[in-house]
C-alpha cells in the first residue's frame, strides 16, 4: 500500500528536490504539497517536466494544486517532509497530528527535544520506526561523515579540527537577491560567516557524541559558482597514515550503501542527483596531519535525498528506495 | 526475464548517460561494456557513483571490467547500444551477429540501408520490434519535433526553413582539446560550422519524410557555456496563429508520454536528464512568421534517452521503461 | 584641462562599467555619483578595487560619496551619464542644464526630440558635438553594424530581417530576482519576449535610416549562462555573394577603430571588457539567404563602452580616449 | 624612449595576460613574440581584439609575427617575458644576453642562483634595477601576502600553518585535456596534489625569509569552475585578534599600491583584470586561531600582473605603470 507523503516549502529547492525524489520512489504516493509564492498553482506549471511515470498517481502528481500551508486543513498522511525558511519550522510544524511523521529539512528542530537526529549514514539505527526527525544541514552532511570514521576510532584529536568547505549556490535557498544572481556569483569564490556560522554547533553536537568528548571546530563555509555541490577539507590534528584512515572508514561504513571511501580524492560531480557522500584521506604523521574530505550534492545527501533516506528508515522502506538513481555526468 | 545489454563507447558521454540509465532500468542489465581509453578499468573506477541498486546485478554492475571492442567476442546480448566517433560505428558494427538488436547513437547509420531512423516521439510503430535502429542526431532531436507538427499539417512552408541551435558543450563529446577547455568556453558564445554542418541531410530527409515535400533548411549551430541542453529556434513562412500551431502540436502528440508542449517559451533545464523535448510556437500571421522552438537535455533526448526509448521499442518494453526520472532542478 | 564628468546610476551594472572605464580615462575626471540604493557610501565600499592610478584624482576617486539623485543640487559637470531603469531617465533628466552634456544610457530618450542616436560606429559625424545623446541599447548594439553595411549597399532585402540573438545576463540588469539567480541561469537557455521585445522599434528605426527604406525586422533575444556578451546571428534574403558582404563590410568601417570584419565567425570573448564590435558574414547566393553576426560586450559596446564613445565624440576628445583597453582573454 | 619588450610563451594564458597588459603600458613596446604551437602566426590572427591603441606601434603590435623561440636570433630588447612551460625555462633563457633583462613568470628559476625571487608587493627594494626576476606562482601570490605582515610581526606561528586554495581553471595554462574540459569542470570541486604540491617549497622559502624563521606549511589546492581567480583560506595558530592582524598588515603595506586590506572577507571577483591582492583576516584569540585571506586574479597578481609590476621595477618605471585598469565588475 502507497506511503502517502505531503511537502511543504515544495517550490524551494529542497522542497523541489523532495518532489523530484518521490516522483519516482516506489512506494511514496504525494498526496500533498504547499507552498508559499506558489499556492494556487498546479504542480505541473512549477515544475514542467513532472509526471512522466506512467501510473493513475502520475495524473495526480501534474495537477495537484499547491496549497497554502495550514496545519489545520492537513489530509491524512504518513509523512510529511518540511522545507521552510529558517524559524518558520518550529510553529508550523507544532500542530501537526502525531499519527504524520515528520522529517523536517529546515534547521529549527536540530538536537531539539522530541526530535531524533537524522544521521543516516552513521547512525541509523537511532532513527528506524522514531516519528520526528531533524535532517542534518547541508554542511554537516557533507563534513561529519568524513570525520565520523576519525573521531569513532581515535585517530584525531577532538580538538583543533578546522573545516573548511566549499558550495554551490542552491545551498542558500531560492530568494537571495542581487549578491546571489548570476551575474555576480559567476567568475567569483568568497569565505563567509567566518568564525560564526550557524552549523557549526550542530556539527560540534553531532561529532561530540560519535567521538564520546568534546569537539570544538572551526568552520569556513566558502560559496563557489556552481549550482549543487558541498566538498568539505577538513584538517585535524594526529600520527594516522593515511591507510589507517582509509580502512577505519572502510571498517565504519561496511555495508551503509550510500558512503563511497576513495582513494585520491573524490569530486563533488560524482555525487550530483544522488544521496551518496564520497569520503577521502590523506595523512603526514610526521606532522601529525590529517586531511579528511567529504563530497556530497548539497540537494540530495545535504538535503531532500538525506531526507528520503531517514523516511524510508522510518517508515519501514528499503533504505535505498527512491534513492537508486546513478549520478548524473557529465 | 532481464534483457542483456551491451554498450560500447562507454567511457564517452553518450555511453556514459546509456549507462546512467540502463542501471535503474527495470529490465535492462548490462552485462557487457566496451570502450577505448579506459579498457581494463573497472567500471566504478570510471563511474565512481554506479551501483547503488541493491541487486545482484549491481555487483556485477559496478565490479565490470570495461573491454577492448572485439566484435568476435561479443557475449550473447539482446541489445547493443553504441556510441562510437564519427566514421567508426559501419566497420565496428558490421559484424555484430543478426540476432543482437543494435541502436546506433552515432551517425554513421542514419538513413543507410537496413536501418530503421529512429525518430521515436514522431513514428513509434515504424521502430518497433525492428533490430537496426539509427538513433537521430542531438541538434535534429530538438528540432525535427518542434517542426514536424506544422510541416504534417501544412502550417508552415517546407522551403526557407531556419533552425538557429544553442547547444551545451557535451555535445561535442569528449575529447575537445583547448577549444573545449573551461578557461575558453566559459563566458563565450560562438557560432559555427555555418551553412554546411553535417546534421542538415538527416534533418532535411526526416523532415521532407513528415511534410510529403522537400524541405531544405538553414542551419546554424552555436556553442554556449552550459553542459547539456540544446535550444532550436526555428523560423519558418506560414500564415498560421500561435494557437493553430499548439493545437497541431497537441493533436500530433497526443498520448505521447515525453513531448510537452507549452506556452510559452521552454528553458532547457526543464529537460534535465531526462528524455523530454518540450515544443513551443509564437507567430504572426500578418507577417506570415511561425517560431518554433525545442528544448531538450542533448545527452537525454538528444543521445542516451531516445537511445533508451527505441531500445524499449525493438524489445517490447513499455515505452517508458527507465526514463520516468524528473528533471533536476535547479 | 580635465573634462568634468558625473553619472546617475553608478550601482547598476551599466553605471559601474562607465566608473570603471572613465576611471583610467585620460581627460574624464569623474566628480560626481549618484546611485538609489548606494547612496551615503563611499566609492570604494561599492568598487573595493577601484582607484589604481595614482593620482590626485584617484584619491577623490575612491573617497567620493555616492549621491541620492537631485538634478537641483548638481555640481559643474561637462558631462552626465545616466544609467537609469527603464521609465525613469525622462523625468530625472529634464532639469539637467543645458551646458551639461548628457549621454543617456537608458531607453526612455532613444529617437526622442531633442536627441540624437548615438550609433557610434556608423555615424560618428552626426554625433560630434552634439549635447543630448541617446546610447543605443545593448541588442541593437551588436545587430545594427552587422546589417548596416549590407543595407546600405543594397546587398539584402529590408523585410525579412531575422534577428537571433543571445546575451549574458548583465544585460538585465541588477535586481532581477530569483529567475537571474545562478542556480537557475547556470545550465540554461531559454528564449523571452518573443514577437515583442523593445528594442525592436528602435532597430526598425536605425536601419530604414541606413537602408533608406522601411526595414520590418523580427527579433529573438534568448538569456544564456554567462555574465557579458551579445551574439546577434541575423538573417537576411539577398543574392550576395559572402566575400560581397565582407567586402561591403571593410569598405563601410574603414578606419572606425572599434569594428572589426572578421571570417570566419566571431566568439564575443574576443570583444570582453572593450568596445569592440565583431561582424561576419556567410551567404548562400543560391537560397538568396545571407547571414550576418555581430558580438560584443553587452556593458561595453552594447552601453558604457559606446556611451564613452559618445561622449568622445561630443567632448572632442580622441574616439578611442579610454577605450584602448585589449579584450581580457581567458 | 619606449622600452622594448618580447614576451616567449605568448599564445598561453601567462604570455597572452602580458600581452595584454603591455598593449596599454605607456613606455613597454613589444617588439618579438615567440610561441611553441601558435608560430608564423600574425599576433592578431590569434588575438583578434589586439591593437586598439592608434599610434605607430599598435600597426606593429597587431601585425607581429609570432616566431618560433630560438634565443640565437633574439632582436636588441630590454626586457623578455617569459611563460614556458614547467621544465622548460632553464634551457631556453639560458644563452639569453646579459643586456636583456628577464622576468620568467614560469617556476623553473625561483630561489635559483643569480635569481631575484620577485614578491613585488613585499620586497619591491630588493627587486629594483635587479637583471634576472623569478615571478612567484599563482598560488604562493595569493597566500603569502595574506600571511606575511602576521609572520613578519610574530602574530602567528610558523609551525602548523595550513593554506586551503582554491583556483580558477586558468591557472593550469592551455592543454589540459579532458579533464580541463568545460563539461568536466563545470558544476564541479576537487582537491588535488594532497600533501605534495609543487608551491609548497617555494612558499616556505618565501615565508621562512619574511618570518626569520623555519616555516613549513600545509597546502591544499582545490579547482573551482571559474576561469580566473584564487582565494586562499590560510589557517594558523597565535593570540592575536583580529583588529591586531587588520592593523599590522596595514601597516606592513602602507603606500603599497596593490595590496588592499578589507574587511570582511574579500571576493576574487574584485581584483578580477587587475594586478590587486586583497587580504583580510579574523581571528578567536580564545582558541589560539588565526583565519587570514588573499584573494587574487591568477592570471594578474598570480603571473602577468606581478610580471609587468616587476619589469617595472627593474626597468625604473613607476611601479603601477600599465596597471591602472579598474577590476572588471560584474
Amino acid at each position: 500500500m502507497a506511503i502517502r507523503v505531503g511537502i511543504v516549502g515544495v517550490s524551494g529547492y529542497g522542497g523541489g528536490e523532495v518532489l523530484r525524489l518521490c516522483a519516482t520512489h516506489p512506494s511514496f504516493e504525494v498526496v500533498f504539497v504547499a507552498g508559499e509564492g506558489s499556492a494556487g498553482q498546479k504542480l505541473i506549471d512549477r515544475f514542467p517536466g513532472i509526471g512522466i511515470r506512467q501510473t493513475s498517481s502520475v495524473e495526480t502528481l501534474s495537477s495537484l494544486v499547491i496549497q497554502k500551508w495550514n496545519p489545520a486543513e492537513l489530509p491524512d498522511l504518513d509523512v510529511l517532509f518540511a522545507s521552510l525558511p529558517s524559524g518558520e519550522s518550529k510553529e508550523a510544524l507544532a500542530r501537526v497530528p502525531a499519527k504524520t511523521k515528520i522529517v523536517d529539512i529546515g534547521g529549527d528542530h536540530r538536537f531539539a527535544d522530541g526530535w531524533t537526529y537524522g544521521l543516516a549514514d552513521v547512525w541509523p539505527e537511532q532513527i528506524r520506526n522514531q516519528s520526528r526527525i531533524a535532517n542534518p544541514g547541508c554542511y554537516p552532511s557533507a563534513s561529519i561523515p568524513a570525520l565520523a570514521p576519525l573521531l569513532a576510532e581515535g585517530l584525531i584529536e577532538p580538538a583543533g579540527i578546522i573545516i573548511d568547505a566549499k558550495s554551490g549556490v542552491s545551498g542558500a535557498g531560492r530568494g537571495g537577491g542581487n549578491t546571489l544572481g548570476f551575474a555576480e556569483v559567476n567568475e567569483d569564490v568568497s569565505a563567509y560567516g567566518l568564525l560564526k556560522h550557524a552549523h557549526v554547533p550542530e556539527m560540534n553536537k553531532a561529532l561530540s557524541r560519535i567521538a564520546g568528548k568534546d569537539v570544538a571546530l572551526t568552520f569556513t563555509p566558502h560559496l563557489i559558482p556552481m549550482t549543487r555541490g558541498i566538498l568539505a577539507t577538513c584538517y585535524a590534528r594526529g600520527k594516522a597514515r593515511t591507510a589507517d584512515c582509509l580502512a577505519a572508514a572502510r571498517k565504519f561504513y561496511a555495508n551503509r550503501p550510500f558512503v563511497r571511501v576513495v582513494d585520491p580524492a573524490p569530486h563533488t560531480k560524482w555525487a550530483t542527483a544522488t544521496n551518496l557522500v564520497f569520503v577521502s584521506y590523506a595523512a603526514d604523521p610526521e606532522r601529525g596531519l590529517v586531511i579528511a574530505l567529504g563530497a556530497i550534492d548539497n540537494l540530495g545527501k545535504g538535503a531532500a535525498g538525506q531526507a528520503i533516506q531517514n523516511a524510508n528508515l522510518i517508515t519501514g522502506q528499503p533504505e535505498t528506495a527512491g534513492l537508486e538513481g546513478t549520478p548524473l555526468w557529465p
